[in-house]
């Protein structure tokens, strides 16, 4: 017996690696002699039927690009049971046995939500760049956007040591401090504000006040960077800037990088573990798997039960946060 | 007779080759056998004294880095009478002989300033990523931002299209629209705003509105780009794209470039054209030259009366900037 | 009466950038209301009537592409008269009445023999890293390829300072030292071998060995970096790496840039210089123009007999010629 | 009682990252109110007891800077009894309590000898490029260098696909094919050749021309990219190569990445390792502990012995070999 058809989206933010995983899909599944469908837009193509086979030609040189081929959407009419049982009738209709959905948490609820209209296989890959997604060290996009965001404050780096003033990088990670305490460790930031290191996801502007006088005191006028996730303050960076501004008497600038952060071709990293959870999804679809995530841990593929996936809260690194935010803080040594 | 020291300052916004420039400065002084000073922090390094001796073991390995290691800033008592004075007691206290000033227009008129003030020579050379300085083709520091933009902007093309989303760039370029045009031809974006072809410098919503609408009906759902300079819409590109999302009805996201565009190694034509600046201010300063700009036209270095720097207005590219406006567009093409 | 149907091929050695001038004439030719086929493998599909119709939908999103969409090729039998005859007879076939050749000067020579057979238009692009090619400022891709040499020096440069060793950096630039030099000037390397500036093209061994021997003499154990135009030493950067050694007694290691400089994503200069060459293309074509190249000079797009192209040698910048070999050269002015 | 001074070298081959370590290294000993030395040189600056003290400014913005700010060497005297000697009495009179020594198995195999002639601690960081030291999941160096490979390939893919022919591109990593799996699963290579997948680490160049054959005759013309790790073919790439056209007929062009791979910004990465385990060798120290290198598994720091790191050799990731020969290799599924 055995599968014949897969099929397999992207959904919700795109991550740079997608394409690279979608490339694994098409390959693996050419090299057990499976058909794969493409399905476009996210959960819209599931319920518009938009699909189209793809073949390894159509994959060919796509290893290196950003986005994804297949397009992204978000999608609330799916989350309705009409929506899902749509998107079932054509799954069934054009005989697919198993669906790869390359997402984040959002998808993954999307996918369980549609294992109840449909019999058929649901297998996640994680891919996003906010690396928020429990059961895996990593998640397709994370690499890559770690290394924009970096290269880019590097860039802002050189402009606030030539003018010794005070910058506000805002990065991505809706409630994850991923981004960001890779960022500030990466660009030796004197400051970082995290959701897990804020109490009530909340900003303590006393606080870091205090730091940055307590670092003009110290160290006279001088470069001082603070990297912040986004959503912390009501008004976001141009707002929080503002506010230091009329509290130090000291120029503040804000950078948001923003949707950068997203795109690009994706580093080495990336397109290796895109490649690796995209072979292994294919072989855990032969292999009868449903109902789970495919992730790395300790660089080996596990499997994670879907809900598992964002019901659990994946922890910061707290070496790092240690380093970040006592051992390589000078001030916190000095008086 | 003849020169023994001359001195080096960078002011106003710092841009990449900045420190190519200084490195030139001081290895054409050193084999020409000048002593070289580096006076810190733009023209408040002036006022306070605040300079040091420069040798070429100090700008080893420079060439390839952002910012300026002669600091900068923007100094607002420099302008008076009595900070001009300030300046050019301690310029002869130093015992300068001629001064090079890096730096934009509004350095090149603090340059002016001074030079009522001290006898010594003024020599002023292009360094801002604006490039908006009249009597040269480009400035130190333009090549580098229109990558480090073209960079960021090629990473939201991925997400634009895999969402298939209007997204606004804002740029920088204060009054000028060089940045902006090369950024939108240089990635193929849908439509660009510059205050060289908006009148009154203020934005036509209506036609942008109508625009976008067009493209929508004849291509339906689709990526698209806007490049938007700086200060052209008040409440800036967050504003702008609020009102877009209430007139088009669709999701318009802001990307604010900020000060990402100023800083990074610099490319290789901003080091050429710093080193050959760098270097030609020096025998310019020996051949007694003052009051002038030095610029490259045509491939050639050329010297302009500091006036005429900031109050002659550099055009754009016509021929650029039909291509982008009409002979690239294709909605100018159909009904 | 007017032309109806141009044709598009890109021939030699590929160059970031070809793509984005193809995406031009593409776009243009659309604007203009004609058809553009696309010639795929250079010459070869000439001969081979292998050719595609272009729109506008078949070049979206390839500005950023490094090689050729079209494929590129050499095609020796182009060179006889039989097959540049075949070629004369597709192109009337096809109805072609302008052809637009995107190259190096083989290519131009190329185009010059075609239109012994052909009384179609003839027009060059020039599309070539080496930037060797008379009567243009720049050639398409070679912006890209000085940045990613220079990227990969800076590199190299790194390791030369922790080991404080010899490099000797083999750059492209058959024969023609435009990519040599820029690297050496923004790289700030010790050295640079030129065709341009070695008698009858061959590199003077004892001068360079004495160069390096003063350099330890007079500043130590130090990093010592030669920049060398390939083809200047029989056996090439790895036998002249080995020659120095044995002269000096000092480890010399060999890196050759090679093919890494053809490619990867244009800079934004190649985009806008092929950009605007190519919109010029199709209006030449309108024009009626014939047997020329269209080249950038001064910022202005200019029109050059085909033959002047390759029978004219293009002369390296004095003034960084001479900032790189004296002025900089801190060994110059010691004893 | 407690340590009060420790030193840090760095050794071997240059990696990016080393100078984050030393920062890391620096920082954490000042927070622990330790006075920190940096030798320079490796070995032969213990042996000609050629230090510095290091504070946090001596290490204020190189967390980005590629190289080594201590620089590196090989150093054959110090392998002998007397060598190791002098050092050990250098570093009691210079009253080191502990020595970090930052490099790959050559280095730690100098820790370990050291250690017969000194009775101070010492605890060795895996800084290389090539990854292959037993103990640590990934080595200081070694996320940069893959990313500059493959950004390096993507380029060569270009002229691949322009051209349609066969590359041949040597990669570093003398003994480990860690560089070579990365580069030829990230670049999408069409074959790759390691040290740990060929008997005696011998190239099967027959199979190798087969396959190339094959592809030929299944997919026609076609683009073609081998990675090859170094010391795999006698000649190297260039040699080779030249086999590979003799027997197959078809152009084959030899890129050898060389000593571009050890330098450049590292990436983020490797900072946040780099941070971690400089950090972690300063409580290690205080700790007491002494004969092993640090690294990391499983994300957290781990502790080594240091004769582990080379006695046992770590072994590529079985699942990405299978991808790469198997899965992905299309013309193993076809006849």
């Amino acid at each position: 017996m055995g599968i014949k058809t897969i099929a397999v989206l992207t959904s919700g933010g795109d991550a740079p690696g997608m394409n690279a995983a979608i490339r694994a899909v098409v390959l693996a599944g050419h090299h057990y002699n499976l058909n794969v469908l493409g399905y476009q837009h996210g959960y819209i193509g599931l319920m518009e039927q938009e699909y189209q086979p793809l073949t390894p030609g159509d994959v060919y040189n796509i290893i290196q690009r950003g986005g994804t081929l297949l397009k992204s959407a978000r999608c609330e009419p799916f989350k309705t049971e009409a929506g899902a049982q749509q998107a079932a009738d054509n799954l069934q209709q054009a005989g697919v046995d198993a669906l790869i959905v390359i997402g984040g948490d959002g998808s993954f609820r999307g996918a369980e939500h549609l294992s109840h209209f449909w019999d058929g296989q649901v297998i996640g890959l994680p891919g996003t760049i906010d690396n928020d997604v429990f059961g895996t060290d990593a998640t397709i996009g994370y690499y890559t956007a770690i290394d924009t965001a970096l290269e880019n404050i590097d860039r802002v780096r050189d402009t606030a040591d030539a003018f010794e003033r005070i910058f506000l990088i805002e990065v991505m990670g809706r409630h994850a401090g991923f981004i960001g305490l890779s960022a500030a460790v990466g660009s030796g930031a004197e400051q970082v504000l995290l959701p897990e290191l804020c109490e009530q996801e909340q900003i303590d502007i006393d606080a870091l006040t205090r730091h940055i006088q307590k670092a003009q005191k110290i160290r006279g006028k001088c470069s001082y960077i603070v990297i912040v996730s986004e959503n912390l303050w009501p008004g976001g960076a141009n707002a929080l800037a503002e506010d230091l501004n009329r509290r130090t008497g000291i120029e503040c600038r804000p950078v948001i990088l923003g949707h950068v952060q997203r795109g690009g071709s994706p580093v080495s990293l990336d397109r290796m573990l895109a490649s690796k959870l995209g072979a292994y999804a294919v072989e855990a679809a032969l292999a009868g798997k449903s109902g789970i995530m495919l992730g790395e841990q300790n660089a080996k593929v596990c499997e994670v039960p879907l809900a598992q996936t964002w019901s659990q809260r994946k922890p910061l690194d707290p070496y790092l946060v240690r380093i970040q935010t006592e051992m390589f803080d000078l001030l916190s040594t000095e008086a």
